[in-house]
């Protein structure tokens, strides 16, 4: 939040390519150079024969030399083919998933709804979240060397979109829970981002309000680029102030807003974080919701039913995205073709108190 | 919620025991009936090194057969031993967690306390919820044994209480994020329910109020005896409406305290969401919190600053739960003395506007 970007335009402006992450040399090459078994016995000064006992985590490899195996997989980027392990694909009956950190508020949903679709179809879920920088992407990457599983789920990849496009390439399946129109090469859900954030600007237009203040995520993410495209596409006078998915970020948005006393009479929060922190920013100030400033949030988390007023918001339908993800990847797993276009679910706008029909 | 209770009390009164799940025969015995890969492989009309193969996902073994053994595999509870086994427990890397539904609003916390602390340590995380009753307990008795980890966290278990057990009694560690006072043979970390409950009472009676209402989860949940108890050693003269951690039960329980209007100037809840109803309905009544009743709830969720008014209520440090059962599983895993004791964190009462200091 050091770095505030305050700009009022008519059009979202182009947004900076994910600055990329530093990869062995190894891991860049993509199929013409893939990594072979040969390679990690080569580096870690084993056998192939070893390096598979360790693939297979054999009890009769010592500690020592298994954990320099390991450590070579992770550094080389090394994805074990079907044949080249015991624990082959499409047998492990595993399936993992890489996540945001788990305590963004609507990861229970997405993470319900993918458990109950896995385990109905008799698979285990391994869970990663690679929250901490590289090191944990590299221990990611060694983990999935290591240890076979069938297929990948991925929500959001920021840090690791490089890995993991990697070991796509390579075979393994991947699912992305996300707008695939930012990574083409992968399988996606997605929701309508672009359309809710028309919604919300349709919404607050129809109540007679024509001067919003945008409060957004992180521009690195999709979401945060359609969301903003979309409320433009309606309400295209707007303040965009760009931040975090947090409340302190709301809260910061809009006394910078109040404090430039630049005129808004509501606000779009591009979640419902965000939104909450605006609420309280606004009551701080002495502003009645919604009388002086309407408030529309996103994602419609349990808690938007319970803020002073309740929040109207655009809701996500998280758990159906995590039921949708694991039922194309089981179907992948399956054998099955899935869709070559971006399974994309629907966003509704709920009214409530904060921003009421105009 | 179709089967209130509605007593007024002085003492919380004897709690039903948890009813068992059906199990089949081989599974009841404990140690001295331990079932062995040779019941497996009888059972399965197959070798005993075929069942060995398929513990090891082999990809010798054809889909079929494969899926029988392990389905004979769940029927019967068999437990691998580490002998049985090429990924024998200690080796895997993994730890398996079982947890109540993910939707839970406190799981997050929790779980990203157990995945940075694994992760940390070079582990997988595997996920079970469990959440389909009967089915998805056999369900879970077959991946453990198909499937090897080295060890298990589980968040107060229910209906999977005696599939553990047998679990535990076989050798798998198993760490216990509940009350072990409830469960005397598991290692725990649990929280000061019983203080947390009593602190409640002394804020509110602190504050004037001697007359509250108690609107508990169910009783099957050592955590919510606890709490009651600790709580009614401070202020006994209290009516306790048995619920369900809901919204809606909090919202029932005001409805039917206020039907019977029957007289209470304060509401203790047995977690936020319960307290988040319990506003709802008081203000939907015209009562003035907290000038008329005052409420405190349990947890510390993100909703709790964001209710009107902001929420009183016992913090439980939920991160840390996760941390503290991670690490004693690990230490565990790694050969050292975990203590015999259940480890307790403490809770925090957290003063706000709907319960404000007297």
């Amino acid at each position: 939040m050091t770095a505030w970007r305050l700009t009022l335009r008519t059009t979202p402006e182009p947004v900076p390519a994910a600055v990329p992450v530093p990869v062995p040399e190894a891991r860049r090459g993509g199929p013409s150079m893939r990594v072979t078994i040969a390679d990690v016995a080569r580096e870690a000064g084993v056998s192939k024969t070893t390096v598979s006992r360790v693939l297979n985590t054999k009890a009769d490899v010592d500690a020592t030399t298994a954990a320099r195996v390991r450590e070579v997989i992770g550094a080389l980027g090394y994805v074990p083919s079907s044949g080249a392990v015991g624990l082959a694909r499409g047998r492990s009956r595993t399936v993992a998933m890489l996540t945001p950190p788990l305590t963004w508020p609507w990861m229970g949903e997405v993470l319900q709804g993918v458990v109950d679709t896995v385990e109905a179809a008799g698979y285990g879920l391994l869970l990663f979240t690679c929250n901490r920088g590289a090191e944990s992407v590299d221990h990611f990457t060694s983990q999935v060397s290591a240890r076979a599983f069938d297929g990948l789920l991925v929500i959001e990849p920021e840090n690791t979109l490089d890995t993991i496009t990697a070991m796509h390439r390579r075979g393994l399946p991947v699912v992305l829970i996300d707008d695939r129109g930012h990574h083409p090469e992968f399988p996606s859900v997605a929701t309508t981002n672009r359309e809710g954030g028309a919604s919300a600007a349709r919404h607050l237009l129809a109540a007679g309000r024509t001067r919003p203040l945008v409060a957004t995520g992180p521009a690195g993410f999709g979401c945060v680029r359609d969301r903003t495209a979309g409320f433009l596409d309606v309400l295209p006078d707007a303040l965009v102030l760009e931040g975090e998915f947090t409340e302190a970020s709301g809260r910061r948005a809009v006394e910078r807003a109040l404090g430039d006393t630049m005129p808004f009479d509501s606000v779009f929060a591009h979640n419902d974080l965000i939104a909450a922190g605006v609420l309280r920013a606004l009551r701080d100030a002495g502003r009645s919701v919604p009388d002086d400033i309407a408030v529309v949030g996103f994602d419609d988390i349990p808690m938007a039913r319970h803020t002073a007023p309740p929040l109207t918001t655009v809701r996500q339908p998280m758990r159906e995205m995590g039921e949708t993800a694991a039922r194309l990847l089981l179907a992948r797993l399956g054998g099955e073709a899935i869709p070559d276009e971006p399974v994309v679910l629907p966003t509704e706008l709920v009214v409530r108190g904060s921003a009421p029909d105009g």
